[in-house]
């Protein structure tokens, strides 16, 4: 039979803990929402003696979310322990995390306690714990840094005194794969009762090891992995749960194992916490990257449009993303654009497709990568001037409000090829939303701001030689009628025609696709048969 | 003897290749001279087939940067491989690096070439580039999944036409560390000639293994490891160069091999990639991420402030990090604050303690995390009315110019506890500008930005219920008379004032430092007794 893992998530305990990354009672809630949905073993709550409020999230998600086992860390003290089963009073399935630290450097200069007095300690808490829940991890911290004899002696102790789940963490991210895996291998078979308790690996990424740490456990016998979302956690984060859980997938054949996680939720997760923290996975992280199925360069496009198995290993429907992208940008040709085209829907002639691929080009040297729905608005272009929908930003003002509880007012000046300059006035909370709203007006499109991504970046000044500031700003946003997403990207010297250029591109990007639908069935952005990885 | 390992950086060729990531000219010289400072010892400085400007750029980096050997890569062609050649003519020590699918999809649908083909382009090709240059490389394109006979036939094959390294690119980034290890057990066993060339390997993290893959690698007989600075790359990236040269260092009892690389000049080429591809890594990226020495939870601080050990395995000074930061946040106790307070030369008698660690809970509460300037700032204010020195907006306006060629002027008034209402009017080209001017003339401190980070963060609207996008902002300015950085930080519901706010923060705790050190003689904000990683 084969081995299934537990995913033990702590994105709400160590991922929360580490800096930029907290969140607020309303947060973690929706956050274990989604653990649930991605149906992950054990959710880390949080560490109910740390502060009331960690205390009360603790109880709400073990009142409010359903499924998962829901966890408290607690330190070896009968107070940490009491304060952690209150908390989790409320949930039909509840585990009590109590950990101490166990190597040298812990004992000695932390602590101040024996090795003897470590034992007496373990033993007691854990005890402490079971009389509280039938479910109890105990966690030697430090485990790595630990003298081997001791630590199992430590983790016996535990397990004597009723601990459920032994947790092995590499706490400053120093251990290797070959060592993780000897570790396990040597503990799984020398701690007494190893037969009755799970063996859990706790790694962390200040070495860039983590993924392959947990892996490393599992082949020498760990059962559980101890992770969190887009890997945050302290320092260099934890291990990211779903870098292992594709990993396990996609490499069943060398793992052996599975888990019980729901893979499509996985972007949601990831999306969910990224939300909440404001903290973004870079372009090129794992899995929930923007990047992570994407293929720019014109020679994988082409293998890619050859055989599909080409440069893939893994579905991004596998994890849930949205829309398969094979993101066209400079790198791109002539094939991958042919091929866009024909997903698409579009017939272009050669005239067209020249008009088009020359269009692109210029795009993407200006703005760097180009996605469907702008690609689609290109096409459409390119069939005749009829279509040209662009607008452009001619000028925009805010004027303060004179009474302090007024609402800013934006006067917006747009030009559009067909249609001239056209002008509109708005009035709204925001000096960004009144604008906003008013190039809605124009445009006739409602549709509201989802994210906005603004950078300064530095530029050399034509002039006078010397570097001037940027504004790099980048709109997701979705239409309201229909719900579906667009983004919009712009540059200017002034942040606030560089937000509005960067809304009115989104619009224009929403209407193409629109007027093309309308004449021609529906374009699908969400998949195409070239999908990539 | 110590093996040293070749350090190959391709962040200018794999990493620029990837969506996002694009880089002009100017961007990439000066990225491959932070590489040159890194002391690598290969830059794979394009591709100079893929356009005429990757070319004239390799042929600049080719003539400019001194120390590494510079890399071009080229299809197994011999127009690729002459567009390499004469991209590369200038520089004093040169490779050119062909290369050509191996693997079943790749011959069969890619390239639609017998093996025997393959095996006859591989001879050819390499021999072609050797007529040019004494250094080439050859890459088995899909070496991973390709049959082990047949890789090793045509690496045997390339090394007989006198390729000197030979590299195993994990192109879909599919291998496990054992597999890694293994193959490359084998290869350097079974290859041809294999004692006298150089065993590369090229990983890819999309299972979040690569930096494992190219220790494993290096284990099994690799002798050059290729990677990119912040782990950039097609999809989730190649392995990050700041991650195997740390790992190896810090790990040598294990890895037993080294590196000529520069290590404290790793945040430089980090932040100089970040700036040139406005994309910056994660706060929990290992190395070069913003927590990756940061310590804010309570439990650790205090772990650290006994003995340095405790969580300590590697030093930020190691790799250029600029200050030390033991970060102080929500999670953070007394203990951490009282070191804080010693370490900046603070005497605060309990009730100047306790006002400090009241006011640091409410700004931790709001922004969360407390950086040194700004914690120099709250122990400033603590000690005594006469430093309060806390501007705050009052109020900020845009007037758009008349003429269109006239700059935007801002009228901004702030607020003191001392002084009260002050106004003041500037012009500048962007109104962003013109607002940071007159707030500087205000304070009487000249700045310069050298970043701005915004973000729309949803929150809940107080009265209505709804949702409201909040723009969070964060500003790191350096003082144009000393050259310090510091950062600020605000929230508004508004852009503009949320921009303004943010670099009035900046701009006091800049102050504060700077009274409390006219007063008290140095505060040492790079370095700290307690220094954290």
């Amino acid at each position: 039979m084969t081995a299934q893992i537990t995913i033990f998530d702590t994105s709400l305990r160590d991922g929360e803990q580490a800096p930029g990354f907290s969140m607020n009672e309303a947060g973690k809630l929706k956050m274990a929402a989604a653990l649930a949905a991605l149906n992950v073993d054990v959710i880390e709550a949080g560490f109910a003696a740390a502060s009331p409020g960690d205390a009360r999230a603790i109880a709400r998600i073990a009142a409010e979310i359903e499924g998962p086992r829901i966890c408290s860390l607690a330190r070896a003290s009968s107070t940490d322990i009491d304060a952690a089963a209150e908390a989790l009073k409320a949930a039909p399935k509840k585990r009590i995390h109590v950990f101490l630290g166990t190597s040298p450097v812990h004992r000695e200069f932390k602590l101040k306690m024996t090795p003897a007095q470590i034992l007496t300690a373990i033993a007691d808490m854990v005890a402490h714990a079971r009389s509280h829940c039938e479910d109890v991890e105990f966690s030697a911290e430090d485990a790595i840094r630990t003298e081997p004899g001791f630590l199992v002696e430590a983790l016996s102790t535990a397990a004597a005194a009723g601990a459920t789940t032994l947790n092995v963490p590499d706490t400053v991210g120093y251990a290797t794969p070959e060592e993780m895996f000897e570790l396990f291998r040597m503990l799984t078979k020398k701690v007494s009762r190893s037969n009755d308790v799970i063996f859990s690996a706790h790694c962390h990424d200040d070495l860039g090891l983590a993924v392959a740490n947990s892996l490393a456990a599992i082949r020498g016998g760990a059962r559980q992995v101890e992770c969190t979302v887009n890997g945050i956690g302290e320092r260099a984060g934890n291990a990211a749960l779903e870098d292992i859980v594709m990993a396990i997938r996609t490499r069943r054949d060398a793992t052996g194992v599975t888990t019980a996680i729901d893979t499509t939720q996985i972007m949601n997760a990831s999306r969910t916490l990224s939300r909440i923290t404001s903290m973004h996975p870079p372009r090129n992280k794992a899995i929930v990257g923007a990047n992570a199925f994407a293929h720019e360069a014109g020679i994988h496009q082409h293998g890619m449009l050859m055989n599909r198995e080409t440069y893939e290993i893994m579905k991004p429907e596998d994890v849930g993303w949205p829309a398969s992208s094979l993101v066209l940008g400079k790198h791109s040709g002539r094939h991958a654009l042919a091929a866009r085209a024909a997903e698409l829907g579009f017939a272009l002639d050669d005239d067209a497709f020249a008009a088009a691929f020359a269009e692109f080009k210029r795009v993407a040297d200006e703005i760097g990568t180009v996605d469907t729905a702008r690609m689609a608005a290109i096409f459409s272009r390119a069939q005749g001037a009829a279509d040209d929908e662009m607008w452009t930003l001619s000028r925009v003002e805010i004027r303060a409000p004179l009474a302090s509880d007024a609402h800013p007012v934006a006067r917006v000046e747009l030009h559009h090829p067909r249609r001239g300059r056209v002008t509109d006035i708005a009035a709204a909370p925001g000096a960004m939303d009144a604008a906003f709203l008013a190039v809605s007006h124009i445009l006739d499109v409602d549709a509201s701001v989802e994210s906005i991504d603004m950078r300064y970046v530095a530029a050399e000044a034509g002039e006078t030689g010397g570097k001037v500031q940027i504004a790099d700003v980048l709109i997701e946003m979705s239409v309201s009628s229909s719900g579906e997403s667009f983004t919009g990207r712009a540059r200017n010297r002034d942040i606030l025609p560089a937000c509005v250029s960067a809304y009115i591109d989104a619009l224009c990007n929403a209407s193409a696709v629109t007027r093309h639908r309308a004449r021609r069935g529906p374009i699908n952005l969400a998949a195409s048969g070239v999908a990539a990885e």
